[in-house]
């Protein structure tokens, strides 16, 4: 069998000695696993953050791969423990909906994760991550078959996405992710823009500088472009858009009618 | 042999070269190790931070295992390097306590670190960790045998661990240990704590809200719960206590007779 | 064939999906290379940090590792991508300089990377690191041949290099990098300054403690000494000089003649 690779992401910090926690428990378990960290800087708490995190990150593993994801504000409540089956890749993680915006071509299988076997006894009510996913994680990466973790199930929590909404005189969307540099990803995909826009209005502030990239403008501009993974972005060259427009997640952005030359509908 | 675990903890941070040239170290001489970053966040010079992050990480790792730790603020001073079995697991740490509190079965065997011929040459004076800790975590991983590293020794640096009082009228500790949620964790086991306990003295804070787990209260409560690793934990539900409180390390903690319907003695 | 060595240093920041994108693009295509994180908190668009970093990271790796450097600010210009063979290592990293300041015994071969088969299908205007670098670092990893990737070329940026001048009068440098502890790194050797040294004026303060190691002085005290890359460093120990002194990298250093016992030529 191939080395299986298991990730982890978490809101845990760098300080804190839960990340390593799990990777004993993990080790312990399965010694010859790859362990890939992604992330242990989500915000705290913040399953949004982390859900927009995955969908940009996710869909370039191989299939076979294991994603263990705690970002877990109800850890130890009634709330389920779910593995999913997502286009051949294992992820396990709290309903929380923190993987519903990850694409997918399958229909996800999904699971609740019930069989306490393969958890470590005592389970604390504090650390899911270390008392059952990574166990379990363990488990799968020694070939065990996902049907062992519990029954499938056809209800879980799903993200409320703010829309995206291509109107008669305007494109009118908002700020869903800010990145390490400060840049402003948008919920507006950058195919529903005509390549005709002239203006973006972002909280009250107007952005006129369309660029195909950072270094098509000089340090320091403003500028509206389309983000790796196809939205339209505002960053601030060589600079942090977030922080000198003071605006972050939910900020509102526009495109009016005017600035455009036409709407095309959303693809 | 099985592939080597070598773990790394550092208060190095990310910006600088350091734990680069570490694993540069280590992959020369042992290209197929498998490193594990525990954390490099350990706050710089802070033996006792990384004490207490040991203590909670360290026992899920498995025997065999080597943990190279370096927060070392006597570097190249006459401190001694240490290497350690715990338990069958190796640490290589300096002389400075900072392992002393990783809970073990077996006593603990201690060398000191003192042939040379496994260190790069020359050693600086201001990186053990690369020119010492290093090279010598990878000869183990090539199964040198540990005795060549130098003699064992009878004594060793400890830290001082801050009582828990279980008093006539009183229990009475200390946080000892923040962590990145700003979650404050104490030196009282929660099973000295009579479930019958109402209030917890923090600093001139009181606390009256014991819970299971953090998805018990409201976001933004204050509340009283057992930490993940046995210990009274004092959190705000999705939020920050110690910003909150502008309380860490060392704050005073008390649970008042009356506030208890009798104290059970320290198991 | 060993284990492939991927390392990965970046300005990406730990909240952003932008290195698990790239991790998810080699271990789809290389699922059994070894990933191995150098930084991702290179200060964001800092060449010149990145080239410091990698100048003391870079040479205890072993021939045969691959190292994909993605400090970018001028990806989806006309600047090119690079490849170059370093004492028998890969890099891979724009062509900005970055690679410029690391020791090397054999001429570097350098390659424009021009073959757009080993790239992702589209190439994204702002991130090469996921769409170019990745896939190239896990074709070299599975043993595709560098003049594969592209044509030797024979100019690529450099860095410049404040001097360290050594004259009459004076040992005159500047610090060049600042790590996570605060330490000024200077680019000095260590080497050029007499023993007899005894004073150091750093911006406008004056230096006159000059110690082997940290430990030698006390808590709080500025002290000179030679870093663990072999150049003269101030430092406070247990302290952080950087922010006490409010300086960072090109404050100016000089060291005077009257506080030399004579000077030694450079090496």
């Amino acid at each position: 069998m191939a080395v299986p690779i298991i990730t982890l992401t978490t809101d845990f910090g760098g300080a804190s000695p839960y990340v390593a926690a799990m990777k004993g428990v993990l080790l312990a378990r399965c010694p010859e696993a790859t362990l890939v960290d992604l992330s242990h800087a989500i915000p705290a708490q913040d399953v949004v953050h982390a859900a927009y995190f995955l969908r940009d990150a996710l869909p370039w593993f191989p299939p076979g791969s294991i994603h263990v994801v705690v970002v877990d504000p109800g850890v130890g409540t009634s709330r389920a423990a779910l593995h999913i089956i997502l286009d051949g890749k294992h992820m396990l993680c709290p309903d929380n909906g923190l993987w519903t915006l990850i694409p997918h071509v399958a229909p996800p299988v999904v699971r609740y994760i019930t069989a306490a076997e393969y958890w470590l006894n005592p389970v604390s009510a504090t650390f899911h991550g270390r008392d059952i996913f990574a166990p379990c994680a363990a488990a799968l990466a020694n070939a065990l078959p996902a049907d062992a973790l519990g029954p499938v199930v056809a209800d879980w929590c799903t993200l409320p996405v703010p829309p995206c909404q291509v109107q008669a005189d305007a494109i009118v969307g908002e700020v869903v992710f800010v990145d390490d540099f400060g840049n402003l990803i948008t919920n507006i995909p950058a195919q529903v823009v005509p390549a005709e826009a002239k203006s973006l209005r972002l909280g009250k502030a107007m952005m006129s500088r369309f660029v195909k990239t950072y270094g098509d403008a000089e340090a320091g501009e403003l500028v509206v472009l389309t983000s790796s993974s196809g939205y339209l972005e505002i960053a601030e060259v060589n600079g942090n858009a977030a922080r000198r427009l003071d605006l972050g997640r939910g900020a509102a952005v526009r495109i009016e009618r005017d600035a455009l030359g036409g709407i095309k509908g959303v693809e």
